[in-house]
């Protein structure tokens, strides 16, 4: 039998290029005296890449993969996301992707040639920490 | 404030043929004289079209759904899981999306330029008449 | 052993005319400029029919299924739950329905001899423009 | 008011050697010319670091993280959970942790002073290519 064809690939920063995200995050949470979880993820939601430094709790985990989730599927900032997040509609959305969204400061899209292609996010400090984090990455992309 | 950039898109049959795809499967269960539902699905698991004939079972839908994400995520069709199906492996990776998928003969992954771009499935006959109509499906892409 | 006798039909519009509105729903929007998905479902609230257009995101799938299911249990526009929708009775009702309903508007009940078989619903534009889509369909019924 | 004293550390590798060990992981794998996921755990079954490489499916992530659980709550190879993986002790325990675990070849435990501090795991390949890039990853650490 021969084996099944590869899959196509959902748009998505490459693993490379992501790696360099997450390091130039890790580089500013640590200039600013922060421990962080930072993560990339593609434009489905999918993961790509996440750090999670020493000092940072596991629950950076998803923290940060759940405001990178949000950037990703508004295709704005986690920050944007305001007066909306506190709706039933928003409510409504997040079950549709089992509540894995967090609508806060930390997270930015990924675009590349007018389109998102995914987004960085990060958490473990005070949230306009973890969005210089999460712009330190983009910035290096 | 200016709108969000739109998302890169993740591959999939156009809407337009994944219509006559299921229309086709939609003719061929009813030279066969039953009743199915039948789904398109785009590489990630994530419907482009379905339709349910009008004598069909509304659990014909998951069903329909979940051969075809079985189809589309293995890149093979359902009816190929054979064993794995009742491995704990599978138990694990359904798991990882929601219990979903639906190990069972009636879907078969759509293919483009050597990669799995989605998949057909369809349910409500007996499982070698869904294979069929997916296949019928299949065959006019 | 003779097979089991066939179950009585959920009362819904027919898959014929399904694609028909559906049809309609995807011109309106082609009109507008926006990229929808829509939905037709029974009045038990499972789907019929649902197309997902070209550059509509996955998660206008659910919004999409999750108007029309509001739209279809309450046999009023999803528009028209207003405050109710952010009521505790709300949750707990959504709850019971796994929480897939969406109290926004964009969805329309199909209504035939007085009573209530289904409802047409759509998400990917501003919620005007979804509504007004599910009207176009509801016209070509 | 004075800030809240730090979180003790659960046991674990160090960021900095989790991305050598992934970075080792992903050499082999191109050395076999598979694309995987890989991912490091804490001893508690919490991510510290996780790669997707770029031809991998969104699957092999928690397939990955899956292996690593597996591997770090029993303290060893996941390969070796055999039997027990079919056992219904096996998935009382695994419902414990929301079923994320998965009982199949691909990650080993990461071990110090006689400890287990955390386990690596890849998915995307055949199980021993997924345990190969595994055990490279660890000789890294």
């Amino acid at each position: 039998m021969s084996p099944p064809p590869r899959s196509a690939t959902v748009p998505r920063p490459t693993l490379s290029e992501s790696q360099k995200a997450l390091d130039a995050s890790v580089a500013e949470a640590r200039r600013m005296g922060v421990s962080l979880s930072c993560a990339v993820l593609d434009v489905r939601g999918d993961l790509v890449a996440l750090v999670r430094m020493d000092d940072a709790s596991f629950l950076t985990v998803s923290l940060a993969e759940g405001k990178a989730l949000s950037s990703a599927l508004f295709g704005m900032p986690s920050s944007a996301l305001g007066r909306m997040a506190a709706s039933p509609f928003f409510a409504s959305l997040n079950a549709s992707v089992q509540n894995r969204m967090v609508p806060a400061q930390g997270a930015v899209p990924i675009v590349r040639e007018h389109r998102v292609i995914g987004a960085i996010g990060c958490s473990g400090g005070a949230p306009p920490q973890d969005e210089a984090a999460a712009k330190a990455g983009l910035a290096a992309l």
